[in-house]
């Protein structure tokens, strides 16, 4: 295997340890030593490939967002030939709550990274990287249902799709929490759906 | 002063060491021993007021839910005599957002709890111990909006308030993340209110 792809796949291998201490205690007070227990290797190796616990959890922060992106395209195309932007919409927004143990433990990843985050700029680049695109990604799909008929025109904003990515946010630390379950949660994204286009059945049919 | 008073009382003093590092710097990997010197006592004073980090963390969080409970009720006592269900509303879930370094720094102190939250039953019992009464406020304003006509009585649920509820919970996190400003959240909320009790007048009059 060439050293650098042979590096990447270390790292990899001591992220995936990582995120199963991730799944079963929590990193709140994980250090690199316990990572290292887990991935059975020496501290000294595992300083070979992250230099500091920061380090560590950014790499295993951004291969969580990749698995992430990677089980939404996933859902989209999947998804029947052609899906309404609605369908798209709640498809996104589902894969991003906890509703089964992978997208828990990026999560509870996320989770670990946010405290130290709200106090460290570089690091709040990272956590936040994601969310522009998001908001544009489904600032576009709501345009696409306003032209189709199926939303009022004046829902389909930028504004909209911060509702929706900050509700899938608080949704999903509730299931966390065990307030709701995966299956609530679920229902209640779904009724934030419905009243968003049903808006505009009312606004036009009532 | 008597010695159960002197008691709670050199708690809460320590608290709020806590609180101000929670503030500044996290409480990520924060110890016994840092929060001893904050408060500018040893070590070992420390630990005649708590025996664990868990203990102390705990106490802070309770301490600070009472705080912003006395906030809220503040805030509601402080409107115009017989404010409406929505202003009650917007005025709870308003005092709920970081909107000034009190809340903000509440906010992190239940985050840093979170994730410890997640994996141990007794801290998550604790950490979403108000949240019945919450929903519960919630709906009854609710029902007092629809029975003034203000809100469209199929609205007036229990998920309706824990839309709200979870809504207030990502826009938190969010501003705590730099991605909203305080004002940017106060606005979704203000938008997600003005669809709550607009899909009524819409369904009513056009």
């Amino acid at each position: 295997m060439p050293k650098k792809v042979d590096h990447e796949a270390r790292r990899l291998e001591i992220s995936e340890a990582l995120w199963r201490i991730a799944g079963t205690r929590g990193l709140d007070s994980v250090s690199l030593r316990d990572v290292a227990a887990e991935a059975d290797i020496s501290l000294g190796r595992l300083q070979h490939y992250f230099h500091s616990r920061d380090e560590m959890l950014l790499f295993a922060l951004r291969h969580g967002n990749r698995l992430a992106d990677q089980r939404i395209r996933a859902h989209i195309e999947a998804l029947t030939e052609e899906p309404s932007p609605r369908t798209v919409l709640r498809t996104c927004l589902s894969t991003m709550l906890p509703l089964d143990e992978k997208s828990r433990t990026g999560l509870l990843v996320a989770a670990s990274y946010f405290t130290r985050a709200v106090h460290d700029e570089t690091l709040r680049a990272e956590a936040k990287d994601g969310i522009p695109q998001l908001r544009a990604l489904f600032t576009d799909q709501l345009r696409a249902a306003a032209e189709r008929g199926d939303l009022a025109p004046d829902r389909a904003t930028e504004e909209e799709a911060m509702l929706l990515i900050s509700l899938v946010d608080g949704l999903s630390a509730y299931v966390l929490l065990d307030v709701h379950t995966p299956e609530q949660a679920l229902r209640l994204l779904d009724l934030h759906l419905t009243n968003l286009f049903d808006a505009k059945e009312r606004h036009a049919d009532h």
